[in-house]
Parts: C-alpha cells; structure tokens; sequence
C-alpha cells in the first residue's frame, strides 16, 4: 500500500493502551498481558486494523495481536477503536517475528500481504518457506495459517510453499465471494478489491 | 457432456487401426504395440480427441493413449485422424484402469473431467483418493499428473485431494490464459469456455 507520513503517528502509537511498546519482555509469556489463557491469534501485517478489531469484537474467547511495521499504517487502525481487553497491537517488522512471540500462537492470518512480484524478492514473501520456518516456534501446538489475497501469482507461489513445507490444505477457495461469506471478516483492501470485480483467494492449512 | 448416439459408431470403432480393442492382452507391455521404448502419455476420458491428436503429432517422440468410455464420443476422435504411429485409443471405463495398464505409464492428463458436483458422488471425482490409489500401479516411474478444468470447485477439491495423497505441486495457474500457453494444447472443451470469459485452471503434480 502507498504510505502517507501521518504527523505524530509515533507518538499516538507510544500514547495508546492498545500497542505493546515493550514487547521483547513479553516473548513466550503474552498471556500475561491479556489475563487468561484463551487462544492467541496473529495477525501479521494488520494495516489499517478493520480485519484484527472486527475480529476482536466478534471472538471476545479469543486473543487477538496485530503486528504492523508502519507507524502512519498503524494509527489508522487505533483511531478506529478506543479499547478492547482481547486486542493489542505491536509495531514490528515480521522479518523478527521469531524474537517476538514463542510457543504461544494458535492462529497466523496473512492478509493481503505484499506479493513482491519479482522473483528474487520471493524470500521477502511472507508466505516463502523462510517465512514459514520463522513460524514454526510461534506455535504452542498445531500450526494453523489461515490467508487471503487478490493477487494470483502470490496464491499460486504460495500454495506450492505450504504443501512443499509439510502443511495439510484444510479449505480453499479460488473466488471466495461466490462461497459463504457469512463469516467473513474483510479487511479494507479485500472490499476495495472485491469492489473491483476481483476474485479473492483464501486458504486455510495446518500441519 | 452431453451424448448424442451416433449410428454405427461402435462398428466405426471396430475398424479402426487405432483402438485398441483387445487391451486387457497388453497390460504391462504396451510398448509391444508401439514397437519402441518411448514414454507412454495415457489420457483419460479423451473426449473427442483434438488435445491427445495435437499432442501425438507435436510429440512424435512420445507414445499417447487416449481411454474414452463412450462409443459415440470416441468416435468424434477417430473422424479427425487417420493414423498415427504414437497414438491409440482404448474404449473403456476409468473405474477399471488398474485392470489396464501396469507400470508403464509415465504421464496422466486430466482434461475437463466430470465434476460430479454432489458430495455423495465424491468418488467418482478422476481426481479423488479412490482414484489416486489406482493410478498408483500405472506408472513406471515418478507418478506425474497434469489437469486442467474449468469447474472451480472440482479445481478446490482436487488441490487438495492431490497434496494430501502426498503429490508435489510442479506447476499451477488459476487463470492459464493470462500465463504463458505457447506451449498449450487445448480441448474441445477448454476453447469453448476459455471463448466464453471462463477461467482455466491448470495444476502439474508429481510424487
């Protein structure tokens, strides 16, 4: 997505009760910030938050973590919601994610991630198996990666990456608004794009 | 498809120097009635015959077998070509293919096979584990399969009815049109859909 400088992003994001500014404290521990020992989800790649926080709102029985590495991205998403206890946000780059979280994720959602078309920033892809191997840890028990994407060429390489890598394809589907959408949750540029007459693409593995 | 019956295909299929009408005499030694050692490339539910005819011809250095189970179908295939030394056809039903051939196979393409949309009639799907069991025996070597439909469903199901069998994804396009298809041959079939703004789906998969 294009990014705008949004002035004094960096200091709503520091002010907010909703981003975990001291992350690294938390590595193998996170539900001590939410209090209980429901499931944690993550996001990777949260955005402007419209998917994470409508999430939150609909699964209070679930923890909801949105990691997003831009501050003007990130401000969007904290201006929609004043404060859920099963919601949090942390601004980071994913190419960490591995120092960040340990044995205590049971879900990863990779939402319209940037597809960097060229082949040789195919590692760059958070669907790439460098990628998947970072995950491995994050997991407390089965891993379990749920995806969506407008972008063919991202799905194709993406589905040779999981089944390669050992995951079990447990749903897909190759135009996911002609299937029951009843419990979909969009994101802001799912709608922007299903809007377009695209078809969206979603798939659900576990290994 | 839907099936007209045509006036004496089956005597037209008697006669003709390409079917194979005493198969069940050649099973693990087909090579017998090509008289060389090259690969043998089996279709199965050849339909009427333009891909298996235009494959023999652009691969003379390849062995093609096209299984069709309707007299008046095949018989559509048998019009459009005299003889060729790389091409046959059998006129039998899939369910029994492990009655056919043994390890001998080195290639199977799946061209618009039958969805069967219901649930219940999963198994009859070319491309659901019953059928994966039974093409086991068939290859000589790597077990390598090559689909293509339009049935966006029968595509979902397929993915993952392959990668669970344990099949490597080579290849895949979800829209084979908008890739590279100087190499492609296509159906009967596929030119009408691809004509009417269909995608195609391809997938290549081997073990």
């Amino acid at each position: 997505m294009r990014l705008r400088n949004v002035k004094g992003a960096s200091e709503l994001i520091t002010k907010s009760d909703l981003v975990i500014e001291n992350f690294k404290d938390y590595k193998g521990k996170f539900k001590i910030i939410f209090k209980n020992d429901n499931p944690i989800h993550l996001e990777i790649g949260t955005g402007k938050g419209n998917f994470i926080i409508n999430m939150a709102k609909k699964y209070p029985d679930i923890n909801f973590i949105g990691i997003e590495k831009y501050d003007s991205v990130l401000v969007r998403a904290l201006e929609k919601v004043d404060y859920l206890d099963n919601l949090r946000f942390i601004r980071a780059d994913a190419t960490y994610i591995e120092d960040i979280f340990l044995k205590e994720i049971d879900t990863i959602y990779l939402n319209f991630s940037d597809p960097w078309p060229k082949d040789r920033h195919r590692h760059r892809r958070l669907t790439d198996s460098y990628f998947l191997k970072r995950y491995d840890n994050l997991f407390i028990n089965k891993k379990h990666i749920i995806m969506k994407t407008d972008n063919r060429k991202l799905f194709e390489y993406s589905i040779i990456e999981f089944t390669n890598y050992g995951y079990i394809i447990e749903n897909i589907s190759l135009d996911l608004y002609n299937d029951d959408i009843s419990n979909n949750v969009p994101t802001e540029y799912e709608e922007k794009f299903h809007n377009k007459g695209f078809p969206i693409y979603k798939i659900e593995i576990s290994k």
